[in-house]
Order: structure tokens, then sequence, then C-alpha cells
């Protein structure tokens, strides 16, 4: 592909004007912004996309599983093909290493590739099939048959901790597109370029596989006012957003406000509480500490999932343990975070427990650049106060140490909602434990055992996700292939004679999934693709 | 079982006070309110009742399914040997006729049968395992595992116009308690004695299956304050509602606006469009005018499936299908609505469209009896008056003529979204409205090919449910075993050692489901019960 950053949105196949407000992305390293200009979407610019969107609905709505995994496959190819310049581009306008930009732009390719196949071998529909009894008294049965269909036009606002993978051509999008649903994108006016490069990398696969235009489109905004008119505008039918919880939350309300309320699907905040048992401290101290360190440094700390709480016991190893990650912590290397706003709501929330300072890495910090820092306190002054239970995003994490398991449980009791909690210890633990797996799993999406949270697996069983605020919807999960649920709804057809069913609900099975017939799961003798 | 009519909330259980503002349920036939008295929930009341059943969560959602399905079996006997008792209240309350009440009693109980069937085979679960692959580079792979876990006590809002079938035993209830959920269900004041009857069913299930006592609450209340609170109680995770829009939309303003946001169901109003293409009308004027006068007037009117809203073609035969309805609607018997504001909406709603009126049942009518209309008006005109889209709850239906299929697309696109559509024609006449089936599938749950949207199978197919403002949520159902998913939440178990796994996860399979395993449906050579 051959493609120049214009800095103009992207509606269909057309493009925005350079008449709205311009900004421009920064290199986090230096704190300087660079070119070019990037040009915000005007309200007719927002409608345009959304009309679009809406004509594209019907029909990019009935493209089958073949061809709408073609289309996947060339927005992964599409992305690849662009080689250096979108490593390049990414790196710079977030200061993350190229190794990172890299495996990000692997895994976004994986994932729609994923998508993909999903949608090609078909059966994610939960196709059901009640054959009618017209002989049944008193009155006969008809035939009903049911299956997952796009939402419609979905709005999806970019993450600002990942360029790739939860942005333009992130998870949200790759699952909306493979539920047939038509995508217009919210850039993040951090990483910009990227924005555009990937949004090109879409608009280009629309158009070489011959679907409608509507399907896809990039908007830039300098502030929130297109961002909120999309999640207001009646074409669209559903949202998807990784960010803040404040910026999630006012999404919701604008939903829930609309004459016709949507869903958002908001990623928002989480603190990920690491519960380490005794008996592992003992043996592992410093693998434990090292392992941890790793996993609230990555990324500078700019995981939703980075462990951000860690209890520890009140054991004769636990110092051993700080110790290490002290050094570790005080030894890290000084890094940029994504931008100024970020850098700033750091250096305060550091700031406000600077009392309860184990560790800060020394060093003198450029541009957005942050220094690591390790807090601690007890169970009974975290109990006391709530804000110690609120995210830090960035190279942060809290030890709370308790002698008793009953602060435990009644902290794990009156937590918020969480993407994830962890436990370290031995399989006995978990036995004596169960209290506290039974709550925790009332408060998280994933539960991981003996193994840190960042990192989350692109795979079928993957949920992430969480209860409120770690989510706005605890039903659904951002990654994995459960993701593609969030963009649809059940429909079903009564009576319909077999040419004007969909192919997933004919008798004869063309595309050879495995359904639900008459209450019980039927799978083809011939697999699927 | 040896039940009275109290007329005070059960609490688990304990049992309510006489000390709230008390109310009568009223005999529609004659407008006269019927004893005991019944008592208001007091807040107190309302908070014990929620940490109940906040008690019981953890040890209710690890019920095993078996476990489950004998306590909704168990329901369903207590419900049959409440015998003429429940037949004969409901009757009175409702003036629903009792062959109606006796198939409405073993509607319900299927239901709870149905949810016990698919509980106690755990299938339901979407169980899923992506197995660990340490060798992987760059990084091994995690075991993976998820699954569907019940999401928390819910709230339950009886409708008025199903006593027995969407109400205190209903298909909330039913779908919630088989998916883990402890239940506080508001009565609704229409019929409070049935509600009360139904609720001792349900608590002497609790007691003799041994369950904790929170795992069940039924709350009266006069006014809306309390169903108020119980929506914004911290301890209730999900609503489910059958009522009016403004009823509905309120609820889900109240559930938007906590501190935790929480999913509502509420299934709210529909005027189910029924297309009757040209074909059909040459062959079957008279047969199809009958059954839409059944269907139109069934239960008075009162289904949220009503047809509302009648499209036919300007055709020769459009007169004799009309004189055939209009004589039917004249001959009909002037019956009772279920209450005093029903009746009042009813007439003021007709009272609007009387110059549309083409026939009215005549009659005198006693207590909140009112007679059946039928209207008729063209497409042009229906497309100036928004307000004739709307719904009116009772024995009405508008027919509107259309010369044009141009109006008919136009009209499908710009209608709401509906729990159902149906369509009257031959299988060619689909074939020629595609367009317009594509249109409706964008606005409907439901879509029926020459049958009448009254009469909802309960099934693994069924779909009852549709875009806003026909439900709060256009992904769920409310009808058949899909309703259970609402009540979920997905859950995944990274790491986890085999002993430390639910049943549904362990890699022997002791449940024997089918499940989702590493990309593959496997279902077990011996199937489950």
């Amino acid at each position: 592909m051959n493609v120049e950053i214009s800095g103009t949105s992207i509606i269909g196949f057309d493009r925005g004007s350079e008449s709205g407000d311009s900004f421009r992305a920064f290199d986090p390293r230096t704190g300087e912004s660079v070119g070019p200009d990037f040009f915000s979407a005007s309200v007719e610019e927002l409608n345009a996309a959304a009309q679009l969107a809406a004509d594209a609905r019907i029909s990019f709505g009935n493209v089958g599983g073949k061809k709408k995994a073609e289309f996947l496959r060339q927005i992964a190819a599409n992305l690849e093909s662009l080689g250096d310049l979108l490593i390049e581009r990414a790196t710079l306008e977030t200061a993350l290493p190229t190794a990172r930009i890299q495996s990000e732009r692997g895994r976004t390719c994986s994932q729609l590739r994923l998508f993909a196949d999903l949608v090609e071998e078909g059966s994610w529909v939960d196709a059901r099939i009640d054959h009618a009894d017209h002989g049944r008294k008193p009155i006969p049965k008809p035939d009903v048959r049911s299956m997952l269909r796009p939402i419609g036009p979905v709005a999806v606002f970019c993450a600002s901790n990942f360029p790739l993978a939860f942005s333009v051509a992130g998870g949200d999008t790759a699952s909306a597109l493979a539920a047939g649903c038509p995508v217009i994108v919210m850039a993040h006016p951090a990483h910009p370029g990227t924005a555009e490069l990937a949004g090109s990398a879409i608009r280009e696969a629309v158009k070489s596989c011959g679907l409608p235009e509507g399907v896809f489109s990039l908007l830039f905004s300098k502030g929130y006012d297109i961002g909120q008119a999309l999640v207001r505008h009646p074409r669209i039918k559903a949202v998807g957003f990784t960010g803040s919880r404040s910026g999630g939350r006012a999404l919701m309300e604008i939903a829930a406000a609309r004459p016709e309320p949507i869903p958002v699907y908001a990623e928002m905040s989480s603190v990920n509480p690491t519960f380490i048992l005794p008996s592992v401290l003992a043996e592992k101290a410093e693998e434990i500490a090292a392992g941890l360190h790793g996993s609230f440094t990555l990324g500078v700390g700019q995981f939703c999932t980075k462990p951000g709480l860690v209890f520890l016991p009140a054991s004769q190893h636990v110092e051993s343990f700080k110790n290490k990650l002290a050094e570790l912590t005080a030894a890290t290397a000084v890094s940029p975070l994504l931008t100024r706003g970020i850098k700033a709501h750091y250096e305060g929330a550091t700031k406000e427990r600077a009392d309860l300072r184990k560790a800060v890495a020394e060093a003198d910090s450029d541009g957005f650049a942050v220094k690591a820092e390790l807090f601690e306190t007890t169970a009974e002054s975290f109990l006391q106060d709530a804000k110690l239970g609120e995210e830090v995003f960035g190279p942060a994490t809290l030890l709370i140490t308790s002698g008793s398991r009953e602060h435990l449980l009644s902290i794990a009791s009156s937590m918020d909602g969480q993407l994830t909690a962890s436990i370290f210890g031995t399989e006995n633990d978990l036995k004596d434990n169960a209290d506290l797996i039974s709550i925790l799993e009332t408060k998280v999406g994933r539960l991981i055992f003996n193994a840190f949270p960042t990192g989350v697996e692109v795979c079928h069983a993957m949920v992430h996700g969480g209860p409120y605020p770690a989510t706005s919807d605890s039903r659904s999960t951002s990654v994995g292939t459960n993701a593609i649920n969030r963009f649809c709804r059940l429909i079903c057809y009564q009576g319909f004679p077999p040419h004007a069913l969909p192919d997933e609900l004919k008798d004869e099975n063309p595309l050879s999934i495995w359904r639900l017939v008459d209450g019980r799961i039927v799978v083809p003798s011939q697999p699927g693709l």
C-alpha cells in the first residue's frame, strides 16, 4: 500500500476536510509535537459517516462468513504491508519499544485472522432449530429457528495504551466487523498518525473486497464533542470503548439517555488484586518479586491488567520479597508515559501516596517520562482509605501486608469489580482459600493461579471483562472470540420456508456448522472449514 | 400445600409486617375491591430481603445443576398442588377465563421444567477449554477455561397481563433461579393474591430443598417507591421487567444512574406489524380476517404480541377482508380489562382515533369492561401521524391500506423496534419482498410467516425480544432457554489445577456436557441426562 499521512478523517471512500480544529501528536520522549497536523471531523462529516454506515448495514450484514473472512484477512495483510512505516509511526507517537510495537502488530493481525477463522467456520452464530409438530395438542407447535445477527453500526473508541491491538484495527473493530456491523472509529489523539495508517489499511480492504464504503470510517477530533455526538447518533447501535473510568462512564450516560438507549462496552479501570499466600513466599520470594516487577512496569505500567494491589502475608519471608522488589524498582529505567495528561495524573497520584513510598526509580526525566514507584501499607490502613483501592495508571504498585484472613476476606468482599485477580500459592492453598476464591469469582472476569495478569491470551475461553467499574457490562469480554457476541442480537424466524431462511438455519446445513436442533447439539459429520 | 393469603410480603422464610400502606385487588368484572388487604413492604423489609439474597448469592450460585433442577421442579409441583385455589384467585383478580388461567399455569410449570431440564443437562454454560502450550514461542500459552456464572441477586417485576407465566414464578424468575441467582419479586398490585400463592409455592420449595432462605423473597407495594428502591439497591445485580414503556424506561434510567449500573431486561411496548400481501387476500380473505380477529382480541387484546398494525394492499379483495373483520369486531363480547388504569388508557387512545373507526363492539360495559374496536387509515396518513404507530393496549387494531411498495418500505424503515413482524403471503411473495424482510430483520426479534404473533412458543430457538422500545436490550429474549443468559456473566480460570476448577471445566468432563475444546465442539460419547 502507498500511504501518506494526510491528517484528514476517512469518511467511507472519501476524506474529511482540513477546516476543523487541528492538533498534533507528541513524541513522549521529548514532549515536542510532531507533524503533520490532524483536522477534527465536522458534524457534517460525522453525519455523512453515520449515514454511509446505515446504508451499508443491511448489505454488509448479509455478507457471508467466507467473504467476511477474506475481508478481515485482507485488513491484516494490509497492516503488514505497511511495514516499517506503521512501526515507526507508532513508536514515535507512543515511545513504546519497537519490539513491543512489532509484537502488538502481530497480535492485532492474529486477532483479525482468528475472527476470520471464526466467521468462516460459521458455528459462532448459535444456530437453533426447533422443528414444528403440527399434530401437537391443544395447539400445533410452530417451526422456530434462531441465530445471532449483527446489531448495526458500531462506534469504536481507540485506547491510548494499545495503539494497534485496542485501536483502529483492534479487537473491538475486528469483532464488530466479524459480526457484520459497519464500524466508525474515533482515533485516539495520542496516536493519530498510527490511526490513519491503520484506517487506510481497512479502507483499502473494503475497496478491494468490493464491500460498501460505509463499512468503515475513521474520525479525528481534538476534543470530546464529536465522539459524544457519535454515541448520540441515532444510526449508531452499539459502542466499544477502552479508556478511563470517567470517559467510559460519560459515554455510558450519553448512551442511556438517548431516545433509543444502546449498549456500551467500556473497558475502564482495574487494580487487578494479586494475592500472595505464605507457602510460595517461603520458596520463591525473589522469583515472584522479579515477576511482579516485570508485570507492573510492563509498557510503563500502562496495562489495564497491571497488578496494582498486591496482598502479602505477615510472614518472615515477606521482607526479602519487599527488598528484592524495592531493589528492582529503584533500578528501573525511567520511561515516558503516553501523554502529558497521563503523566500529570500519575505524578499526582504517586505524590498523594508519598508517605507510603517504599522505593522509587532514580533518574532525571525528559518529555513524559516518569519513575517507577513502589508503595506499601497494611490491611488495616487499606480498609480505612478507599482511595488506595483506585487505579494508578503507570509504573506503580501497592503492597498490602495482612496478618489476618478475615482482613483479606473483608477486603475482597468490599472490592469493586476487576478485570482479574491472581492467586500465588500451592494447590492446597486453593483448597484452604475456597472462600476467598468464591468471593473473587463474583468480582472479576478472570481468575489466575500462579501467574501475573498482564498478557491477555487471545483465545476462545479468554474473558477480558468484569463487573463495573472494570467494564460497563460484566456479561461480556473484549478479548477472545466471545467478543463477537457483543455486537449481535438474537433473531428468530417462525414458519419460514427453507429458501427464505439464512443458510445457517436450513435443514440441510449447507455451511456444515454445529447447531442446537430440537434441544440436542448436532455436529455435522463433515466438519466445517 | 396449606396456604392462606395473608397480605404480607415474603422475606426469605419470614413475613413482612402489616404496618405499611394497604391496598386491595379488584374484580375487573365489577370494578369492586376484593379482600384481603395487602401491605406495602417497608424499606427495612426490602433491605432485609436484599441482604438475605446477597448472603445466599455464593452458596446458591454454587448449587449444582441437578439440585437446581429438583428445586425448579418442586416449584412447579407446588404450583400445581395449589389446585383450584390458585386458579380461582387468578381468575378473580384478572377476569381472564378459567381455561386461559389453567393453560397459563400449564405453561408456567412447563417453563420451570424446561429450565430444570436445561440446567440438569448442563451444557448451557458455554464451557470453553483452551489448553496450555508450554512450548509456544515467544511466550508459553496459558491454560484458560471459561463458562457462564450467575450475575447475582435479580429483581423481577411482575406483568399485569400474565398473572402466572410472566409474574412471580414466571419466565424471569425461572430463568434467574436456573442461572443460580437469588430473586426478589415485586408483585403486581393487580393480582397480589395470585402473587402471594405463587410466592408461597417458591418459598416452600426453597425450604424443602434445603436451600438458603435468601434465594427468594416477594415484596408488595401500593406505589412505585419500593420497586424503585429495589432497582437502586446495591445488592441487586440485574432486573427483569414486563410492562409499560414508561415504567420500563423509568427503571432503565434508575439502573443506569446507580454508582454501579446494572442490566435491565424490560419488555415494554410493541405494535407487531402484520403485512398481508395481495396473493393471500385473493384466496383467503375471510380466513385471515377471522385469524386476525382472534389474535387481536385474545386475552382482551392484552398481549404484548397483539397485532396492532395490519398493512393491507389496495386490492379488490381488501373490502371483503375488512367487512368480515368489521362484522367479527362488532360481534365481539365486551370484556373486562385487567385494571381501571388500563381501561382509562384504552378508552383515551380509542377516543383519539374515533375518526378512523371502522367497527366497534356494541354492548354496555360493567367494571373494567371495554369494547373491541377496529380502525382504518391509509399509508399516507399513517406516515404523517407518528401517534398512530404507538401501542394501544387492549382489543383494538389498525388497518393501513397501502397502494405502494415504496410506502411499505418507508414505513418499515421508520418503524420503532418491535417484538415481532408477521408476513402473510405465498413463498414467492417472500422472494419478491426480500427487501422488506431485510428491513424488518433489523427491527424485530421474531419474523413470522403466515401466522399471527400471539402465542409465543417456549423452546430453545424462541426470541421474545427486539430493539428498543420493544425491549431495553435487543440482544436478549425473555422466553425460551436463551433467557437464562440474561442472568449470567462470563468468567474464566487461568492456570487452575483440576481440583479447583468447576466440574463443567474439568478435563474428564464429569457432567458429560458438550464444550468448546481448543476451538472445536466436543460432544461426550455418553450424552448427558
